[in-house]
């Protein structure tokens, strides 16, 4: 019988390839959405495309209003940021220490957290996440150490734990390049024309094109040699 | 100026003690209060109530529906426990590693997620948390070291942690019995006739006086030699 995974999905290309490697590597798939007050709702549609193309056996989509607290472009009145230069060279995509406008205080923390309430209730060991290294450098909970960190905190903080047992986080794309993530979920099938990235898209949902989110995802397709379905549709 | 404090805030009287320590050290309060799906909206009513009394900065209620994960009895349909021996001497309450059903999964780590964030966001380093002796060995989440690893966590998940900062969780209670925190509080002036504990009130919002938690309050009441203000009204 398959092992079940909670695999955290958000309608972006990094978490639809870590869900496809945690499918691929045989897990049966419980995709956890959060809904946290970001300004667009195309996410979401993204999510439940890329959820039904995996055939999930569950969909939870939960509502954490982060907005309550503010802090981020994201999911305040703080504008996103535009048009900013990116090396997309190796693993050090933004200043090192440069944290953009578009964190949200504590979202994967957050996020891994109620991944790991129903990882419990499902009597799961395993928890999906598509954090990496082009979100390195600016994302503080997107870090090795980070996700390290979860992971022992995990067992601690559950009666799986107690009772001896422990949870794997995993990370599948930590340290792969943009271009690395997108060749290695062509080589899975993957559809990305399903996937939304973009932290301002328009009121049709189409993507800036000049976002930090954008910028990447563009770079990440030139140099994977291959065309973005979703310009070109 | 003051420092600002994150407190969570359940409507019970762990909570608000906690809180009130934070406050006689001079914290400013920004209090959270989470819905996360119990059955019973009585413990929302008592948190508004405690964070008047306390006169807090500013009170967040937030939803987060635990319950669409299940495997509580105080998210879902598992039947909250009743009639319970209940040892209340020293900080052995509940048998040793028996998690009751009444256990949410995560909950306090979802929880202290949701109070780091506003914490980053209000440049706070201080969160309060009313966890205590008496749920130690029931509630994995409750424990000191699982503590100690959230504050950990902490640093690595945040920008103000890259910086250089760190965050406190601080448990004031961790090492008290109910009847050391119900003298505390009222030697800090508390009305604990504000405080709801029952995990499964009437449809009046009274307590059922047979529950885990009804069973320890009665304890570290009568323990303390004063007679609990919510059972005389």
């Amino acid at each position: 019988m398959a092992s079940d995974a909670v695999v955290l999905l958000s309608g972006g290309l990094d978490s639809y390839t870590a869900a496809a490697i945690a499918r691929e590597e045989g897990f049966r798939l419980f995709a956890l959405t959060v809904r946290y007050g970001q300004r667009h709702s195309r996410e979401i549609e993204a999510a439940r495309a890329v959820a039904r193309w995996l055939g999930v056996a569950r969909h939870v989509e939960l509502d954490v209003d982060l907005s309550a607290f503010g802090g981020s472009s994201l999911t305040s009145d703080i504008p996103v940021p535009k048009d900013r230069p990116i090396a997309v060279t190796g693993t050090t995509a933004l200043a090192a220490n440069e944290i953009p406008s578009t964190y949200v205080p504590a979202r994967n923390t957050v996020f891994l957290s109620l991944a790991l309430g129903w990882a419990e209730v499902l009597d799961a060991s395993d928890i999906f996440i598509g954090v990496n290294a082009l979100d390195y450098s600016g994302y503080p909970d997107c870090r090795p150490e980070y996700i390290a960190a979860f992971e022992r905190l995990a067992s601690l903080a559950t009666a799986k734990g107690v009772k001896g047992g422990a949870f794997r986080i995993h990370a599948p794309l930590q340290m792969l390049t943009k271009a690395q993530i997108i060749r290695k979920g062509l080589a899975l099938g993957l559809d990305y024309g399903l996937t939304h990235s973009c932290y301002d898209p328009d009121a049709q949902g189409r993507p800036c094109g000049r976002c930090d989110s954008c910028t990447l995802r563009a770079a990440g397709f030139a140099q994977a040699g291959v065309a973005d379905p979703v310009l070109s549709r």
